[in-house]
């Protein structure tokens, strides 16, 4: 049985942006139908774009393909918990399931520091399944950070 | 005197983004030097990208033009409060002033809600400087919804 090969896709894409220099994050957008619309990575620095992280990617992606500005019905597979700014952008673009792996202390913004999903403010509130591979994510972004210091 | 040039040039693009039926903001994003580096306004429906925010806009336009991915000492003008993607955006670019109009209850993210800069997981907090032209940014939201009831 393989058990959530959207994640392993997502896990692969990560191993891809760490081999760039990226911190290693994918994400893989889902449509209602199970067809993926997006497979993504990180490429802040490359794209020199502080703004590209792998969620915001997925989603401008998935709604350049759609021509829609809106993902009614679409699951979105994650490496890391989301940023506070890929959490709100989860939100606006009405994404029904997002599925992570590792939690982010440091930088998260789902179940860390402003919790975006928690506050009036986020119109949308998606469900949230996490911990989801958790173990191979942080793997990569511990060797990742290892091999800077 | 000409108080606020910046900020009459982003109501300016607050009124076409009306014009172009999108929620009317705007925002000028400046140099250190005194440069101005991008004149966006939301786009999101035209672009069918909801994460085409005019402080996104602003921030990658800026950055792909210098060929950077933080914007040190650069100043951010805005006519509504910044939403949390917006404001977390703010915070990985590196802006370092944040001029802004409207107060933004219902979507906001910086004094209300989320309250982004407010975390440890906002590694950096920009200078912030609200209600600058406010009355003009916020005659162009309620007429802009006004005309859609």
């Amino acid at each position: 049985m393989d058990r959530f090969p959207h994640m392993k896709r997502a896990l692969e894409l990560a191993a891809e942006a760490a081999e760039a220099g990226e911190v290693p994050v994918g994400a893989v957008l889902v449509g209602p139908d199970g067809a993926v619309l997006a497979e993504t990575r990180n490429r802040m620095r490359e794209a020199h774009d502080p703004t590209a992280h792998a969620e915001i990617a997925a989603i401008r992606a998935a709604c350049a393909s759609m021509g829609a500005d809106r993902l009614i019905g679409c699951d979105l597979y994650v490496t890391l918990e989301p940023c506070p700014m890929c959490a709100a952008a989860i939100s606006a673009a009405r994404v029904a399931r997002v599925y992570y792996g590792a939690s982010d202390p440091k930088s998260g913004g789902v179940e860390q520091g402003p919790r975006i999903f928690s506050h009036p403010q986020a119109h949308h509130v998606p469900e949230i399944y996490d911990g989801i591979l958790a173990p191979e994510a942080t793997a990569l972004l511990q060797d990742f950070f290892r091999a800077r210091r």
